[in-house]
């Protein structure tokens, strides 16, 4: 993984990938204190930075491949950025999806035209039933963050915040990540790495899936117990840090921070009424840590991922009942 | 009024007004049966387009002149866009307000530090009290519509839909303005003539508020009977069109349409979910009228403004429950 890689999912990505505002209230720079700008991958296309890691992928195979068809496994938001790159190129998608996954999401994924395998997310094995289909049907396996044409097209995100941190005058900052597998915090990095030195990523988790704080304060990939389908964060309760992104991480973040529930659904009440846009439980992490814990923090800027937008609406009036 | 001063709007906001995106979203086209693309103004700062017209203002005042304080009337919008231009000169600012205006906009208008001075919708006029405050203390009365700065300033919103459009290939559209006393609507189409003559500027109203619709359909100005305060539609139930927005409507706008209050909660909820998006009601007529009133529009594409999104929690709880 190098920056020529982000450089080069950029390119291919002109014209098909947004460049999401970074936006900013004075109301939320008072709660937290210092000044919050947010990345608003919420507007990307399919309603997450996934589009990015998606269409990098997609737009890298070779096409007779790509034309036999992908699957990804995801439980939404990947889904739906491979589903969309492969209907732009007129290629077959199977995803396989957790059946508890935000019917938003599922139905997200099937209006781009792909077809849905559920599975149990308690005693199936994702990756064992992706494996099978894949060698069943000739599909090409697009791993969510363990590939680094995917990590490269998360990149693509860390260099738009590159440029809208110079733009606004933004010297030196904190950056906060919503992290799953840790593809989204791994491309972010190794962007600012080259064009941000004096920027640091922080991992940011809920609690009972600190998979990625502990492994970091530990030195080697830690797993996490809990259920997933026990949290709201659908989105980014992965197992442990990827294979490929947690030496990324080690290398060039911050320790990790960590969010209650309840601090996520005010930040989604505070980024509906303050800053007008949509975000996910999973996607609202980042922000939840700059406003509720800056104590943590340094320095009089922070810049916060909203990473997805894809939230069921009873999940929003959880939000909405905070304010 | 001329394209001039929209242009010169245009350099004395740069680097003060954001440029907001142009949204898409393939399941609202597949309800519309068209290519529906929002212009979301509801990202501007103050959460509303009226960032623009207030800027444009304030930025073009004699500075001593500026400094003595500006005064305005307004239901929230235009008040935290004039009451944050002026904060940036460092002005004072008294906004006159409805003693029903939405929480979140007299809160909003305070946080930029102006004085709020309420009045009572149904029994009192405005404009008298404005004109009795400007006098007594020195004020510079700053008008939502009817003045040429502020027009100028709305039409910059004109020329960023000219170039995003041209970025997005669209050739010809239908362009939905979200219509009260014609500010916006008479700004984007002094900007389109020059820069989109190919594009058709169609004013949108709530029902009960349809002054614009049927004063373009008798060729004078008709007023609402309709009491304002019993429309969710706060930010654009004016009383009648503009002496100034008028002959422009009437000189470059087709027919108007006129939207229910339950096609701009559902117009809300369809915004929350597949764009990611705050409208509050009086910025979602436009989207309302793309797709409910298909048969009305002409042409493959269609972009409505998204004008503002300061909309409170109960309002976004009422267009959560149509999803």
């Amino acid at each position: 993984m190098n920056i020529e890689m982000i450089r080069a999912a950029a390119a291919r990505a002109a014209g098909h990938i947004r460049r999401t505002p970074l936006l900013h209230s004075p109301a939320l720079d008072a709660l937290a204190g210092r000044r919050v700008w947010a990345k608003a991958e919420c507007l990307q296309h399919t309603g997450s930075f996934k589009a990015r890691g998606g269409w990098s992928a997609l737009s890298a195979m070779e096409p007779a491949l790509r034309a036999r068809g992908v699957i990804a496994y995801s439980s939404g938001n990947h889904a739906q950025g491979v589903a969309r790159a492969a209907a732009s190129f007129g290629a077959p998608a199977v995803i396989v999806m957790p059946a508890d996954a935000p019917q938003a999401k599922v139905e997200g994924t099937r209006a781009y035209g792909a077809e849905v395998v559920f599975y149990d997310r308690a005693g199936e094995s994702r990756e064992e039933i992706g494996a099978a289909l894949a060698a069943e049907r000739g599909l090409t396996l697009v791993r969510p963050y363990d590939e680094p044409l995917v990590i490269a097209g998360q990149g693509t995100c860390g260099l738009e915040i590159a440029d809208q941190a110079r733009e606004a005058g933004i010297a030196r900052a904190e950056v906060l990540t919503c992290c799953g597998g840790g593809g989204l915090t791994a491309g972010i990095a190794l962007a600012l790495e080259a064009e941000r030195p004096g920027f640091r990523v922080r991992p940011v988790e809920p609690e009972n899936f600190d998979d990625t704080a502990r492994s970091l304060e530990s030195g080697a990939r830690q797993r996490n117990d809990a259920d997933p389908s026990g949290s709201i964060c659908d989105a980014i309760v992965t197992p442990m840090p990827g294979e490929l992104t947690f030496p990324i991480l080690t290398r060039l973040c911050g320790p990790g921070l960590v969010v209650t529930e309840a601090e996520v659904l005010r930040a989604m009440g505070l980024a509906l009424r303050h800053l007008k846009v949509v975000v996910e439980p999973g996607g609202a992490v980042a922000l939840a840590a700059s406003l509720f814990h800056g104590d943590a923090l340094e320095g009089g800027d922070v810049i916060v991922t909203l990473s997805g937008g894809n939230a069921d609406a009873h999940t929003l009036g959880r939000a909405l009942s905070t304010l």
